[in-house]
Formats: structure tokens, sequence, C-alpha cells
């Protein structure tokens, strides 16, 4: 604690992001579900003509040609697509702009376990909340969610457990609070569950927030976006305005715009993910690991023969890796992204090995 | 108003940027202060060999190549920097982070006229705040600054005005209240006074902020940075990392820390800007303005024989963009971005012009 601190920046408990390996460091990189192949060829081509001058001028600031690309990418109207620097900019914009932050207002609801930055947002802002559980198989328990509350945030699927809600359950959750603001974070959405955009029509009420860093290889470029009723679309715009009236830069706004135009490139390595990923759960299923269900480009699973810290941490030293959450309910289980063929292979090698040495040791 | 915003959201003036021209749309634009030289040559360099598979992976978090060509820049230890995206994001961190928000608490001191996003992010984080007076010659009212606070945010040079606090000055604030966080805003010290790094030893409350949007010629890469003592530095951090764990993406950080090294090119367009400024200035003055002393890459000055904004009007009309604020005090100048000699002559002579068909006009 500082004296130059105020008292909220002293009571802070930040987010923790998954290990960033020191540059040059040869690793498999399995921590924080990138994608494992590089983003839209057009951007390439784009880059080796593009004039540097035109960085001297400040951004487009509304991302109107992104906004445009999104809108047609997810059969909405530009006007209902809002731009920032990454989905956690997008999310704490709209923790921000929505949540009460009054005490004794009905607090937030949100999924305890789930995206380990909505607490944090809660607290940066004020925000009462009240922490769901999860049902004992990890599912969102749904009724839990309809009662009055000071709104509603959930990821589906859900970060770290992979589960998907239904869009049925969606909107049971919608209709419950029809005045109160539904958050669906979507940022995996594009490998499993299709986006809830259809229920927008319906109900003003919801939120949803997606991103490019996953489903576009495009981490590195930091651009999420949300999409919602232009009455929502403003709040974000005015907490925008008061913050930063440029978040999306220059080269951010036409590299993901090109990225969300190739539609084809976006289609073949999404089915390559899907592919990998339903190889890598049948092999760990076999090891005797309990996996998850996942739609999302990562795997949720409880190792068999040792615990998933001891496992984490050989595998750290083998040069492999992998999230692991020393949390209630989830320290038996590692959150593993997945990679090319190739990685997932080394891995389940590195797995083997281990335990193979292990077994060795003990005898 | 919407039932989905909450208190906050509705009750919040956002900040109004300068006019941004259409694309295709042929304008001189003197209204936000770009640097009217490209950055340097050795961005479209890395460009053209850039891999955009990099772009697949999350941005090194700590921006270190970036703060460590901003340390040797500034003559401070890469530890005393943070990045962030763009100068108005690290602005807005620094009201979260270091002003208190309780009432009765001392009230934060800005000056009144300055940077108007100021009052904004006091707005947005409920910062209890006093706007002090400039004196009647738009210089800062130091003495008023030396009473107890909850802190100080000043811009030196000053936005609109262009006048420069002197180093005593500041250095008399800081000692007045060595308790109390002092921000001092130096946007656009490359075009005057120097960095006030100098201070830092001995004032381990003072904060001080810059970005590359104008110095650099970058502003469409949004980066700021902060420099202070590693306590201030670490409570940035703390909100940063409640808020984005990856604000400066991949290639802003590489094309800035380009920039940044590239000190030749900066000293040059730096040295053609205040040559073209005092031509300028001389000119006005020539035509009986009243132009105020500038240590930034802008003029803020009072037309002779028109309003600020009528002129303002015509400009535009002409095609060429400056900013006009009606507000207190400066509704009766204009703030004229300094642009290439081609383009301030274009200015001089649209000014010309409109004189004189207005004098016509009244015959």
């Amino acid at each position: 604690m500082s004296r130059f601190w105020n008292k909220k920046t002293g009571s802070l408990t930040p987010y923790v992001a998954g290990e960033q390996p020191l540059p040059g460091q040869k690793v498999i990189k399995l921590n924080t579900n990138e994608n494992p192949y590089p983003p839209s060829p057009a951007i390439a081509e784009f880059l080796k003509t593009f004039d540097p001058a035109l960085l001297r001028l400040y951004p487009e600031p509304s991302s109107r040609k992104l906004r445009e690309a999104l809108a047609e990418f997810y059969g909405v109207r530009p006007e209902q697509v809002f731009c920032g620097n990454g989905s956690d900019e997008v999310l704490a914009f709209s923790f921000q702009a929505f949540f009460e932050t009054e005490d004794g207002a009905n607090p937030l609801f949100i999924p305890d376990v789930s995206y380990s930055f909505y607490p944090v947002y809660a607290q940066l802002f004020g925000i009462p909340t009240e922490k769901i559980p999860l049902n004992e198989d990890f599912t969102i328990p749904v009724d839990a969610f309809c009662r009055p509350s000071g709104g509603v945030a959930i990821a589906t699927p859900n970060a770290p457990t992979t589960l998907a809600m239904t869009q049925s359950d969606i909107r049971k959750i919608l209709e419950s609070q029809p005045d109160r603001l539904v958050l669906i974070d979507q940022a995996y959405a594009a490998f499993g569950e299709e986006f809830c955009t259809g229920l927008l029509e319906e109900h003003p009420n919801l939120l949803i927030i997606g991103t490019l860093s996953k489903s576009h290889s495009l981490a590195g470029l930091r651009v999420g976006f949300a999409i919602a009723s232009e009455e929502i679309i403003e709040g974000l715009k005015r907490v925008r305005d008061s913050f930063n009236s440029y978040p999306v830069d220059t080269l951010a706004l036409e590299l993901a715009t090109l990225a969300v135009r190739d539609r084809s490139w976006y289609e073949e390595n999404r089915r390559r993910i899907l592919k990998t990923r339903a190889e890598s759960a049948a092999e760990l299923s076999a090891m005797g690991w309990d996996v998850l269900d996942t739609s999302a480009n990562f795997l949720f699973a409880k190792p068999a023969g040792i615990s998933a810290g001891e496992l984490y941490k050989k595998l750290r030293a083998a040069g492999i890796l992998v999230r692991y959450f020393d949390k209630p309910r989830i320290r038996e289980y590692l959150r593993i992204s997945v990679g090319t063929g190739e990685e997932m292979n080394a891995l389940l090698s590195a797995i083997e090995n281990i335990l193979k040495r292990r077994n060795e040791d003990s005898i």
C-alpha cells in the first residue's frame, strides 16, 4: 500500500492472466486459449502496402468498417455493434455502464466458477455481487439466475469449464428479468453453440460479448466487441467517450476487418480445431481422464493417476504450458488449449512419459 | 436515459473529440494536433517483413521493449515507465488509481481552462474536484495549487492555451503537498519545455504523462505512457490488471518501440514544426491577431477583424478544420494545429480571402 494510492487501489485483487513465455523461450503454449493457426493471409498482403503515414492521424473513432464487417458476419445492423480494445475492455465498460453500484441494490449474479475477471470488475467498480455456485456437474443452475437481480453476467461456453448453455436457458433468464441487463459472454462461442444473436430482437436487455482473439487468431491485436440493442450500445459509447475517445487503433481496425471478411479462412481453422479437440478428448478419456463436454477451443479435464497440480508442474518442466487454477472445486482439473495436432501429440506423449517415470520411481 | 443504464451512465457528459473528416473527404486538418509528418521510416521496413502469425498470440503484457526504449529516451529506469492504449487511457487509470472519491475528501485541483477530459474522468470515477481559474493572461495560478488537496492534475504546456509552466513552479506545487499525487500531463512537451523527469528523484509524488501521438506521429497507433516512482507505477499496474491484461497490442508495441529508437527522425520533425510554428505565429500577429506564446505543436490565438466562431465556420466551409471551443473565456480564440508549411500557407490565404470577401460584402 502506498500513501499515493486511493483506498480502492489498495483494496484491489487484480486478475492474473496465463503465463507468457519469455521471448526466445521454446515452449508448447496451451495455457491461454490462443488459436494455433495464423490469421487470414489477407493481413500479410495488406501490411506489405500499408502506408505508415496514415498512423500520424487519429483512428476513425467509431470503428465503422469493422462494425460493418461484424454486423454482416453475425447478421445484425452496424448500429448494434460496439468495438473495443479486446473483449476485456468491452466487459469492463459493460460492468461500468449497466450494473448498479449502490449498497442495498440487488446484486449482480455471476456463476462460481466462471471467468475470474468478472469479480475483479465488480470490485473495481464497486458492484454488489452474488456468486451463484455451478451445479455439481458444472452446468449453470439456470433457475437460480431467474430471481430479481442487479443484472446477470454469464459466459457460455463457460470458462474454464467448457460447457455451453442452450438458447432456451438463456431465453429463460432474459425473460425472468426484462428490466435488467443480461450479459452473455460468448468469447468462445465460435467453437460450439451458435452466437445468441437470434434472441436480440425479442430481448432488448441482452448484451452479447465477443472477441476476435480466439476465433480469428488475433489475440495479439486486442479487438473485442459487443452486440446489443442500440439503447445498450449507446450506454457503452457514453462510458467509452468518458474514458478514451479512440480505443481501437488504425491498424487493429484494418486488420480485424480483413480477418472478419475472410470467412472461409475462419471456417477452415475452426474445422481443424474441432477435429483436433475431438481426437485429444478421446485420447485423454482413453487414459482414464474425466474430460468435460467442450464447446470451446480448450479442454477442461481431470487427470487420472496423478494430481492436476503435480501434472501441471511436470508439464511445465517439460516445456508444455497448460493452465492450472488452485481454487476450490477445480483444483483437480487442468485447462488445456487445443493446439495443432502435432502440439497435442507432444502433450499426450509428455503425459505418458511423466506417468511412466513416476511409476518407475515408485517401484 | 435507458432503463438498462445505471445511474452513473445516465449522468455522464462524455468528452467530445475534434471532428474526423469522412474517408475520401479532402480537407486540411488542423483541428486535433496531429503531427503533419509521417512516423519513422523504420516502421514501413518492419511491416514489410512482419509475420502476422505472431498476432495469434497475446502481446507481451508489460510492454517491456517499449518501456526500455522510453526509459532510455527520457533518462529513467524501465521500472519507472508504464504504457497504455493512448495517454487518455493512462490518464483514466491515473485518475482512478490515485485521486480520492469520498464525499468530504479534499478535492482534486484542476485548472479551468485545461484539457476538457479531466472533469470527465473526475465525473466517471466520482472524484470531488475544484476547478481553479487560470490567471487573466491564461498562466497557471501556481499558489492556488499549493493548498491542501486530494491531488493535482495540470497539463504543461496547457491545452488549449499553449503556455508552459517553469520547472520551479512545478517543484513548488510538488513540495507544497508531498503526500498528494501531482499529475503533470506533458502530452505536448516535446515542442517546448523539457520533460520534468529531473524532478522525479526528489519527488515521489510526481506522475508525468506522455504520448507518442504528437511527438512521434503515432496518433493512429494509440500509445501513451506514464513516468513516475515505482510505487506510483505499481498503482497504475493494479488498476490496469483489474481492467485489461494487455492494453498495448503487439503491433503497437513493436512500431512504437521503433519510433522511439529513431531519435534523429523525431528531432528533424520537431525542428520543422517549431520553424513553421514561429513563421505562422508571426504572420498571424502581423495580421493583428493575439497569439499566445506556445510551447506546443499548436497555436491558440484570437482573430482580428472577425469573431473566432464565424471564422471557424467559414474555414470549415473552405475545407480547413481548426478547433473552436464555444466556452467561457476562450470563445474568442481558435486552436490551430501546426501543419506543414504548405498547409499553414493555405490557412493564411484562406483567412485573407474570408476577410476580404467579408469586407467587400459589408461595403
